[in-house]
């Protein structure tokens, strides 16, 4: 080709008013003209003078978009003879339906010699003619002469778009929703709260510090202060059992329970869950392969049936002290009996403890694995509801003889950081800001469950009982049996009103009660009774009983 | 029992001098007596009076530790008749052996009534002989008389130690270390140039102004104005193909691919991956049931043979900036056909694209994505070696038809949030500090390559060659055929230098070469040469070569 043919067709398409460089521009020109073959394996490129002359551009701006091609394997420089383009159609996929012949990379591998993968491969010298290419041969200007459509080599992107049938079964059943805050979303502490002065005080500290080792990875486990810590707060304010070793920490609910159930079960293994459960963990679970069972739940908690109890499952995962999203609290006997099951049918359990620290006119109840004599239990819990759920920082207690596979498995399967960040939390516990700022918090979410519990017996009295209200976040307002909880939350949402439709935590339809989830705790006092009328218009204009 | 047989017992163990206050110890006491059944179901507990002044507390503090276990259920207040332990033996475990048969649980809850779960259940009166138990008859003195073993419920610990199958074969195969930085720690940064002062400044200000939507949860696909500058970025600097909703935010490497994977690849899928590659991704494909078929590399990159064509993956795992750990460019020819091969069997593409930035001597080379014409390369990349490994940031960029399927996916797997970071590091990136910082140990990072490769030069010659140095933070020094790198290793370790075996990166014990990982990026410039010195005692010390 004529250099000045090239030159002509790039000086078309240089946009020299453009924000980006002229650089940028005439690299991404000469990569498209190569890769759709306009200009052609063997094709000579002008000399960078000559094409810097012609563009009226700095020649070393030409020199470095050549070195760069020649790095990315688009020309090829050959002392003396100039600059060529490369042979760039693909490899040829060798034997794809031949199983078992010897194809051309073998045969250059072995040409290559020596240990595998550690010689630098020259580039290939483009043949003298395209052979391999159906390309218009080198030189004609007419190959250049069509107007360049923009991102034109990729007019044809058709993807393949199919998920897998795990991802597509996770999509389906996907409860997360697009709203994060606002009057009622269900889980959502009032992070306007926080503490941010101190906080701010103790990061600072420490990144004034400037500690290189907090800012690499985390150690499996997490960091050794946050350990010791928690293990005392655990000790003290949940009753748990344990050392600072047993301590794993996390980035949440989700991470514990993946890390417990890919070292503690195998795909297809069973699975107990209380019905209704936590969408967020049957999605993980579910995703994890395994088998979930859904457990029928009463007054005292996870309830199994004998047809139940026959297939002794791989874990029970459980939500003792407020049963997620309930809220009734696991009795003695049936925690006693379901840690005796889990010891005669070696089954592990899982303590979900989510939001233990909010409990109206009561201290908290001691968890289940301070009753655990076998060391089958796991606990875990978070920070999520307690601080802020943006920290991002959960705990998961191992059973004695396992701590070191825990840390050991976190470490290798999710490479956490996050050090300088767990430091001052550890010091934001240590320093008493964290009793403090949760007594804070109680009372204020008290005067709030309150609240919403004055405005929905003034409205409705007891035609719809609240339930679960002496702890946690929310409260779930019961509706008549049969009516469509969806439709209510649907019709609220159209109001600008975010409530969980009960009926969507079960897995069972035939076991399905009818009802609304309704947090509290993100919504200020005097917010509350007018929020209620709204989502009471919503109620009334939806279900037939209050038209 | 008589009240005072009960006071006595408590009195002896009460600790007045204990940090712990005497609510805590009378409350632990009591459960400790009922569980043990020294206290036995049915027995009456003495009025909160009388207790009081048999111990000489306060009566206010009996009547509260009284009130947690009404709630925990341990016993149950009757008006008019007092306080009596109780029934808290274990729920009876129905019909395990008997599947299909109805037990006390169904009849109770059948005689419950209403929606299941729905109502809190009435403590249950304990009958009034120990029916179900063999605990001595309630009053005798001598049950209580024994000396207390503090813990001796809880003496015959003896746990379910089984991790699952995919559970042991992870902790076998975990390749992290316990060391995670010093002399020559592969593949971690110098973290102490970090401009700290600018980020805690960006920190400030978001914290200063308690925006309660970067507190809580991420939307899917986290923060909407870091997902912005980020498609810039990956535009710009790496040729990469997308719009911000394409990004999705993740933690890192780690979790993009095992978000990919969920969503794209089921159990059993069979996945292509370099032989050698990153073993934390090979555990995470491994424990999500997948096939991983570990491909052979050569100086152009992956290199398939006729048998591995003949079966073609679900997915395929490449690095082809930067081939990890043996550093070399994947050549356009070798693109082209991964690509056209994707295309005509429809597998995806995971392009892990970990250091890029860092490449010596030339621009960073255009990535993979942006050659994709059919939407099947998934893009990842990860803030950790470029800002500081503990961020945990990363980010993937999804296929255009899929993105909003990741973006979902990722909020409900991982419940991620860190919103106020993302805030923080995309106003860092928009005012020019990641490009800045990034220049800046391009610089010193190939002032320390340079030491080391001179170190090694000096003194190993063309005997031992580095490789893969033009780019990244780490060399690979080859080590004869047949040595055992590990050996070399280990005897580093002992003089406190931290090198990695090459051998250990590979899947296929025939194909793995003998070499050494060695990190520079961390290392001071004048520590290079005395610890090369010492790792090369190490090597003489262990290879007969040298000896």
């Amino acid at each position: 080709m004529r250099a000045s043919v090239l030159s002509d067709w790039l000086a078309q398409r240089l946009d020299r008013g453009s924000t980006q460089p002229v650089y940028r521009q005439l690299h991404r020109l000469l990569q498209q003209a190569i890769l759709s073959r306009e200009l052609p394996a063997g094709a000579r490129v002008p000399s960078s003078r000559l094409l810097a002359a012609e563009l009226a551009i700095a020649r070393n701006t030409v020199t470095q978009v050549y070195e760069q091609l020649v790095l990315e394997g688009y020309v090829i420089s050959t002392t003396g003879r100039g600059t060529y383009v490369a042979d760039t159609s693909p490899d040829e996929i060798v034997g794809a339906n031949e199983p078992g012949s010897l194809g051309l990379d073998q045969t250059r591998r072995a040409i290559a010699g020596g240990l595998p993968g550690l010689t630098q491969a020259a580039p290939r010298i483009a043949p003298p003619a395209a052979e391999r290419t159906a390309a218009p041969a080198a030189g004609t200007a007419a190959s250049l002469s069509a107007p360049a459509t923009p991102g034109a080599t990729h007019a044809s992107r058709e993807a393949v778009r199919a998920l897998s049938a795990r991802g597509a079964r996770l999509i389906a059943g996907a409860g997360v929703s697009k709203r994060q805050g606002g009057a009622f979303m269900p889980g959502v502490p009032d992070v306007s709260r926080f503490p941010s002065r101190v906080w701010t005080r103790l990061h600072n500290k420490y990144w004034r510090s400037l500690r290189p080792d907090l800012l690499t990875y985390a150690p499996g486990g997490g960091l050794a202060l946050l350990r010791h810590v928690l293990a005392d707060y655990l000790r003290t304010a949940r009753s748990v059992r344990c050392s600072p070793e047993q301590i794993i920490i996390t980035t949440g609910i989700h991470q514990s329970v993946d890390l417990a159930v890919r070292l503690l079960t195998d795909s297809g293994d069973v699975i107990w869950t209380e019905d209704p459960c936590y969408w967020g963990l049957r999605s993980v679970l579910q995703v994890s392969g395994l088998n979930p069972r859904p457990i029928a739940v009463d007054g005292e908690g996870i309830n199994p049936s004998a047809e139940d109890f026959a297939v002794p499952p791989k874990l029970i995962l459980v939500t003792p002290s407020h049963q997620y999203p309930l809220g009734m609290v696991m009795s003695l006997a049936r925690r006693r009996m379901l840690l005796e099951y889990a010891r005669q049918h070696q089954c592990w359990i899982i303590e979900d403890d989510y939001d233990s620290e909010f409990r109206y006119g009561s201290r908290p109840l001691a968890s289940l694995q301070g009753l655990d004599t076998a060391g089958q239990v796991i606990y875990v819990g978070s920070f999520g509801k307690t601080l802020f759920p943006g920290l991002r920082v959960g705990y998961l207690v191992a059973p004695e003889g396992l701590a070191e596979s825990f840390a050991t498995a976190s470490a290798e399967l999710y490479r956490e950081g996050q050090l300088l960040q767990q430091a001052v939390l550890a010091e934001f516990i240590a320093e008493g800001h964290f009793t403090s700022h949760i007594r804070k918090m109680r009372g204020l979410y008290g005067q709030r469950r309150q609240a919403l519990l004055d405005a929905a017996a003034s409205r409705y009295g007891e035609a719809l009982p609240a339930m679960g209200g002496d702890a946690g976040l929310h409260v779930v307002m019961q509706l008549p049996e049969g009516c469509d909880d969806r439709a209510v939350a649907e019709a609220a949402l159209a109001r600008n009103i975010v409530v969980r439709p009960l009926s969507g935590y079960y897995a069972a339809r035939a076991r399905a009660a009818s009802g609304l989830l309704i947090g509290y705790a993100c919504v200020p006092d005097e917010e509350i009774a007018p929020a209620f009328d709204t989502l009471g218009e919503a109620i009334d204009a939806t279900l037939p009983l209050f038209a």
